[in-house]
């Protein structure tokens, strides 16, 4: 094989998300790790921890990203201190040797580490959020063009009553702006700030963490072990977890109304379906999202066990976190474009929808000729099985709804003709339809 | 066999959240349907959809859940209709008869089940709530009590360097009023009703809706389908998940003190560790929490997957949450109350705890070494391999830190015995303490 | 509330695998550490350990449930010894005191608790196997009498080409003896024994240990820490969640069928639908299937978890088995049985199946005239490039597939009208049936 | 950023594993494809489906993967064509032009993707076997060279009686040796091929489906839909699931064994611990090992929900699929290669073992002491209740064993110093290890 090593991860991007989180090594990282490291320095500077330039002398030592690999490469298998080598060849270089000893002054790696990670989780919340922001968007404007489409509603997979495909793209929406919601508040949980030292008994006065924190716009971790406490990124994740959830269940919405039984929606449709049948229009972005969706909750449910980490700190969260929180990030960013090109592009079978209300007879109707029946005084559970008989027959085809009721004397001296064919009537899904829509200012 | 059937999960109980959740085929959530039931008929008559009186006519028909179960056992398998049975038996006993028709008027099922849920939801929060502020209070009193008892640090199981124990405590007090505060927000976003009927398309005004939630002092969904959208549920047991996990870290915690090569820790002793070895005293509740954290942790991952049902609804996470909600919430209280009775009958081996910090030859000092040599000038990574020579030396039973120190020449030059001797100190813990536990305001 | 309390698992019941495994405070599993309790006493006696008839002695001390859990309720926390209290109660009533020393001799409680555990998992096996059995017959039953049911091959949820239902069941009946082959290996598996005494160093000699699971039919474990090696039991649970997961697969094909839109199969109907429309007609008992399955699978993750334990043992794995190991065979057990019910009495619609094959205006016999092309000489790309168009405009209700593809010059010059209608057969389905039932001996 | 992508995953490599799995957009695929493709002709040539040397002329167009990437990159959407059309390329450049038509003749691209998939899987489990055999040589030699090495066995982290650290390394053999047996049984089982076309109904005549299955040494899948069913790709990584389990175990008990608190072992160190900390020895391999092993499980229960796909098949598995089959066996083979190293190069500090054994003051011999006293006629739970006091007393530092068993005049009656004496002796850890070793031929 002549081809370069990669891995599968990398076929489902979303390039701003993949430039913080899919870098080599994850040497990305350390672009953060020094804007913590600077923003360290000037605190320390501040009170007198260190001479007064020392933030100047690391701002000008700017990070080298292959430099850092070169000295991985070279043997240093700790990833930090091949930060610091590359930042002291830097600054030896840049003539501010002298500010060599306060480099790294009484911080541990993780004081740096955490506190860019918090960074990075907070930036590509921003980027989550922006996409969510145009899928929000495209759903408004699907729910604004086909306010009064009507379709069935299903429930069980069974026609229920009909309902407007804008009225379901309410729904969605709902559901993404409750994800916008809860990632604005999860961003801000995990703006969170640790300077704390080793085993976070502080080698430095705390007011230095309280700098750096508002220097750097976090919340000041209220104590820390070595480490932020594992809960703080599980919580944060969890949100990103209920978005998938949300986007898989928008596209099982789609991929259900795409079914051939239905023909309601279809995705925008890519040049080849099946490599054996020529004929085929396949959901696939939709069915795709239901499957990244399932890799992603399985990865987040392994940053639930990371909260339980020994004493002060344990490296039995790293690889988890490294691997799952770039990979979990990349692909819920992915997912997210991929269903603002599927709603953008979504095809809605308007006529269709229309033709599959009729599919059973006026069964679907029966729930109004029962509420009639109650208003004409017959209890709950009496009416419901007056109603039944006629309305699954005509469900399973024999006869229609109106025609079987009649046909049942408790109902035919209280419901004529008439009033059975006014109550039989798609057009009652509009009743409450702008009640609705107000809800959401449309 | 001769005892009566009983499934494991009624060993793990916490007996206010059992009586909400465990009752038999779970009749109890009829008792939150029948105030729902209530606000409806009150709130349609306010509109003049129902005659004055039907909700209070409701009122009087107290719920019997032994009926219940009878009309169940006798045959109706739909739990609604066989508490609309019981209620109707009851009007037409208290002579309410003329009120029957309009009794679960313009209302699918699930407009009184995921009220009656969410009500639930929010009583279950409540009394977890309860209970964590009692956690919290055992833990603030083991940290004002330990502020000063030494321990050593530890990270990756390795002795790092000394803090107090009180410390440590402020750690696990810190998770738990991050998991009060997101279970404050859970509980507010899971406080949410919806009468929008089938499909979400209202068989009666919105104001309906509007009312009744007001009257239940619940958010209004702002649409729904035939039932809310699962992903508010799965977002608050999310955040019990997290709670779960800060549990299980704090036992971990524990279990690791209490082992024999520690000795720091013990939880309060029952009777009988071993039934083979006399000896032994375990740390079973501690272990026993570990354990139940992971069915819990496995328990929410399926409400995860709820998120995706199909079209309006589907019953596919019907079975799921009657299960996962119950267990989930009982096991859930039961783990809270272990760790207040842990944490209230801790025993704090003080002596072995100081006794512990000397076990590495001083080498745990070696970054307040490093430090000094640091602001002597010399840079971080020079430092630090100045000092690891004699500090591995040292934590390998080879001589001490300081004779260790001593005998390089380059670190001689720069630091006395004296000097190192104020280094290598375990009241450095000490220093910051008044800072942090000032966040705490203790 | 005046109801008993009861957990929700109750609610799915398998009464064989609950009468092992839901019994209070799980005291049933001590009918199987007595026996395990008498096969050590008989070996110990064969090798002069403890005096001949000790195991008979304890044979007369037939285990009382009831007394355990009293004794239990009397304040002895520790189960184990529980049962060894009501034990020396009985044997002392039974004249049987002189046996009392060699009771639970040089055994820890594992040796007891694992073996035991082992038989029930073995015997619970037994009864899922049965249940198999009974399925597997009913889907051969299916699979036999629609052989020739024309239907609807669809792939990801559009019309591919014709199958018959008899084919779909076969490929349902495999999945189900694959379940049945992994659970008989699965059981062989687990059925292991270890009488290794605390930490597993043997406090008697092993040839005790080679003789009880000589006697109680089960495999030695070569080695064993305190306790069996978790990776057996969550070997175990990966075949039973296996299982689950094809009756997940199952329950939704049928779920898909029993959808409004494709009306193809019903599960066997019970009264009521819904509380609102009295029309439906659900796919209630493959929901629940559905539903139970996630929750199954989510404790089956934690069992996998539970490898990880602590040198020779820890409680940490305790609850969540007692937990986990009833609720999922229980569960387990009532899906099996729940799907054997559904199968059969499925209600199969030929007719609609029939006529739901000619809703693409023959689309779905693209691929036919793609391989008549290719047959023609035309290579694979270019026949599938020429066919496409005239087939998705087919699909898309745009004339049919025969009058489109004679639309097209390339391909009418190669096949006429009569080739094309030869093509467009559903009966292709039949042409290697014969050949695939052989393969079931069906 | 100026570095090039690349994910996380890259950073735990397995070489061989990685060169089947990481290729660009999974590419490397087509190696296998083009074997069925081959194997395929062949077995039509020999019924006379397609002219003799169709098998020959594919052989010919040997796979070029960078003109597969072209061509995708070129906007061909579908893999399958992308492949299709590089291999016609290849024969028209090979003047087999002729031959083309007779290419992917009657096949869908999952007759060739699953069985593909088979032959990765199939060679996959065939490298971590080889490792696993590198693993457990490994073992043994650890278990034969400290066979007498005398340890003190634990349970609940409590130090319980003596052990040896060679009988440890059996129980981590006798996982790994377990592991080898199921995964050979789970190659075995994923060892199987379909050529039945789509939707499975076979386009051509299943005997060419046997032929292709015997030239590729598969085993055929009696059914099959479009796809091979999913529970067997899902049985096949449980059983790497199980492995990654217990890898996590034995890297568990390396990491315990680790601690400074015991410094009983300790993994082949690495230049730098800790950033701050010059004297740290981290247990960080071991670290990572269960660090991956979560990673590896979330994804393993997403190939568990994969069994549940839609009819005939659905897309949504394949995402998850191409993500989780990749990203599991690189880091298992990543996992597996780690722990032989660990092992190879682990310290055994057998001076502290020992040391450690004696830190209870002789409790450790309570049972001893207890199965003495049961031996003079006491029974069970009166002779534990005997030892427990001087054995806790011990435990907690207050005397030793010997002389507070003494000090109760039940037991001094019965047992002198010198039977305390014989029985409060490391060495019975020795008694039965013979008979343990020759289990394993050792």
């Amino acid at each position: 094989m002549d081809v370069a090593l990669g891995t599968p991860w990398n076929r489902y991007m979303h390039d701003s998300l993949a430039s913080i989180w899919y870098t080599p090594e994850g040497v990305g990282k350390y672009t953060y790790v020094h804007r913590v490291s600077i923003a360290v320095a000037v605190a320390q500077a501040e009170i007198g921890l260190v001479p007064a330039g020392t933030g100047e002398a690391l701002t000008r030592a700017l990070v080298d990203l292959d430099r850092i690999l070169e000295i991985q490469a070279a043997g240093e298998n700790h990833q930090l201190r091949a930060y610091l080598r590359m930042v002291q060849e830097k600054m030896t270089k840049n003539g501010d040797k002298d500010f060599l000893p306060y480099v790294h002054n009484r911080l541990t790696s993780f004081d740096l580490e955490d506190t860019a990670t918090s960074m990075m989780l907070v930036e590509s919340a921003d980027l989550l959020l922006a996409d969510l922001r145009s899928l929000a968007a495209s759903l408004q404007k699907l729910a604004r063009e086909h306010k009064h489409t009507l379709m069935i509603g299903r429930t069980h997979g069974i026609h229920a009553k009909p309902i407007t495909f804008g009225k379901k793209c309410l729904d969605w929406l709902d559901m993404i702006e409750r994800c916008r919601t809860r990632l604005e508040t999860a961003k801000g949980e995990v703006a969170v700030g640790k300077i704390s030292g080793a085993v976070g008994i502080f080698s430095q006065p705390p007011v230095v963490e309280e700098k750096v924190c508002g220097l750097l716009r976090l919340r000041l971790a209220r104590v820390s072990t070595q480490i932020l406490s594992r809960d703080i990124y599980a919580a944060f994740f969890a949100e990103v977890g209920l978005l998938t959830g949300c986007l898989e269940k928008i596209s099982t919405d789609i991929r259900l109304g795409q079914q051939t039984d239905r023909q309601e929606l279809e995705e925008p449709f890519r040049s080849t379906g099946s490599s054996a049948m020529p004929h085929k229009r396949n959901a696939e972005k939709c069915e795709q999202i239901k499957a990244l969706a399932k890799d992603v909750r399985g990865l987040i449910g392994a940053l639930f066990e990371n909260i339980d980490t020994w004493d002060e700190r344990a490296l039995d969260q790293s690889a988890t976190e490294r691997l799952a929180f770039a990979s979990i990030l990349v692909t819920t960013g992915y997912m997210c474009r991929s269903m603002i090109a599927i709603t953008q592009g979504l095809w809605v079978n308007v006529e269709q929808m229309r033709a599959n209300i009729d599919r059973t007879n006026g069964a679907i109707y029966a729930e109004d000729v029962k509420i009639a029946l109650q208003e004409k005084g017959i209890p709950q559970t009496a009416a419901y099985d007056l109603v039944k008989g006629p309305a699954q027959e005509a469900y399973l085809g024999h006869g229609n709804l109106i025609d079987n009721c009649l046909a049942v004397s408790e109902i035919a001296k209280l419901l004529s003709r008439q009033d059975l064919e006014a109550l039989c009537d798609s057009k009652q899904a509009f009743r409450y339809l702008d009640e609705i829509y107000a809800r959401f200012d449309l």
